[in-house]
């Protein structure tokens, strides 16, 4: 973050016509946005939303409520204007972009072997990577891809140890035998590839394409000084392996929301991050993200709108 | 609320391509905006936010940081689009409207009579009920009120009973001194007008202009069939002297947020409403209301602009 731009925001805050933090969490948000973007009086015009959409070979195992071609035809609802996740980005005045990454070719079954070669890796953080608008002023990535909290439960419990049970949650609905299900199969992948690397390692034995596509928007939107809202579970455990890597990562990174899914809130604790919203959302597609982005745009609308004391002839007290 | 438009939005959002109760909070929001516009698949296009001004004989006994001048200043602020509530209302895409009621004729101190005569009390309900747009689809009420979370906090002790202490928070920013006093003057009130009636009598003898204008207007949107977003401690301390009077009375009325003013909370809780937002706001305005509407409006327009599984041609599981 830019420092001048930081104390800039800081002392405009303080002159604005409200009581000293009378705006709460929206006064640091402004600050924290105006820091990334180099500017002490920022505004929010061009929100993008980028939904990667990826197929996952340890569906084989049964761990979804819902057939992997839902994927597919989820992209086309997606094209077509009919998913939340469309009405939600328009709502919030961002456009949407959709990224489906080789859905007729899925991961390999992480509980036979590594989710993915080092090649598919890197292809897949490219897609994200070059998915970001260099143009855009804050960036929600989100995801589809029936199966995916599994790999999403596999990475954190890799990150951050504990038991199988306590990562796996019950995704689009399974029931009490598929969860015992699919925690049985995170405890099999955690164990066979318990000696990957980094998290960059540990998002290609257990991830997928599209956690890795997110990933890389994430990093890319760090080097481009966009900021991001983080979605939910699927999309923190894609942030979750950037962390691992690098302390700082997400630095440009606030959550969105907390998921009803069971270990999110486990995994925004774990990478220091308060939830914006808490409205039992388990969705994923960036809806939780999306969500917030109106959170943003109304704390850099007040921060650059507002009057001073000194401009609004009001007394400061 | 439209029994058979409650029923229909419910049928329509278990068809929607998403797993059943992905979106949390949103679905239930939908299906009751839909009941109370008698409309299935409605649509959010013209939120309204009013804010209301009045001024405060307690003021005479130093209950607030500020001087009472600063609601007159203030005014002009809101005329001229300097203040939060001008960004957030515009970033909400909702008209406003202020209405200051009698600034140079403040309320009694209400620590030796009623703050109001039934005259003045019905003139304030009166511009509260004739502000309301009928035209509007959402409504938010604000305030500007030196001094009103004196008078709340006054009505809540007097509606819920406890200590003073209990309900008496530091507004703008006293500090503890001027807490301790603060909670002797709603003490003095609460035990002066002890005899008062049902709520609309303690409103009149503990409350202010801005605060029973606040309660004219949710009154009237509930006869006008508007759904309304209630914002801080002083709105919900408005919303439950009515309450008070019907139960019912607030079946239209969600909560915005929940204030950082220590006892709002607790009104909350004693009106049965779960915020949807707790971002650390304390600045009345309707500024908590206001960031809620894109909540709402995110919530119909998914409800409302999504495909179902038959359309999209998605398998439901």
């Amino acid at each position: 973050p830019d420092e001048a731009a930081l104390q800039g925001a800081a002392d405009r805050n303080g002159q604005l016509t409200k009581p000293p933090g009378a705006l709460g969490r929206l006064e640091d948000l402004a600050i924290w946005y105006a820091g990334w973007r180099g500017d002490a009086r920022p505004l929010i015009s061009a929100p993008q939303v980028i939904v990667f959409a990826g197929n996952h070979g340890v569906t084989a195992q049964g761990v979804s409520a819902f057939p992997p071609e839902v994927t597919v035809q989820m992209v086309m609802n997606f094209e077509h204007g009919g998913a939340a996740i469309n009405q939600l980005a328009k709502a919030a005045g961002a456009t949407m972009d959709v990224h489906a990454l080789e859905l007729d070719r899925p991961t390999a079954d992480f509980t036979t072997g590594p989710a993915m070669t080092e090649t598919e890796l890197v292809q897949a953080l490219r897609v994200g990577w070059t998915a970001v608008d260099p143009n855009a002023d804050l960036l929600v990535v989100g995801e589809m891809g029936i199966g995916n909290t599994t790999p999403a439960a596999a990475i954190a419990c890799a990150l951050y140890g504990g038991d199988a049970a306590d990562w796996t949650g019950r995704g689009t609905g399974v029931d009490d035998a598929g969860l015992a299900n699919k925690t049985r199969v995170v405890a099999e992948g955690v164990t066979l590839h318990a000696d990957s690397g980094d998290g960059l390692d540990i998002l290609r034995c257990l991830g997928g394409r599209e956690i890795a596509a997110m990933a890389g928007a994430i990093a890319a939107a760090r080097i481009l000084r966009i900021p991001v809202v983080l979605d939910g579970f699927i999309c923190s455990a894609a942030a979750a392996c950037l962390a691992n890597v690098r302390s700082d990562a997400l630095d440009h990174a606030v959550a969105g929301h907390q998921s009803a899914e069971g270990a999110h809130g486990a995994v925004l604790a774990q990478l220091g991050k308060k939830p914006l919203l808490d409205l039992g959302l388990r969705l994923g597609e960036g809806s939780g993200g999306a969500l917030a982005i109106n959170i943003l745009k109304s704390a850099v609308a007040c921060h650059s709108g507002m009057a001073t004391f000194a401009e609004a002839g009001v007394s400061d007290g």
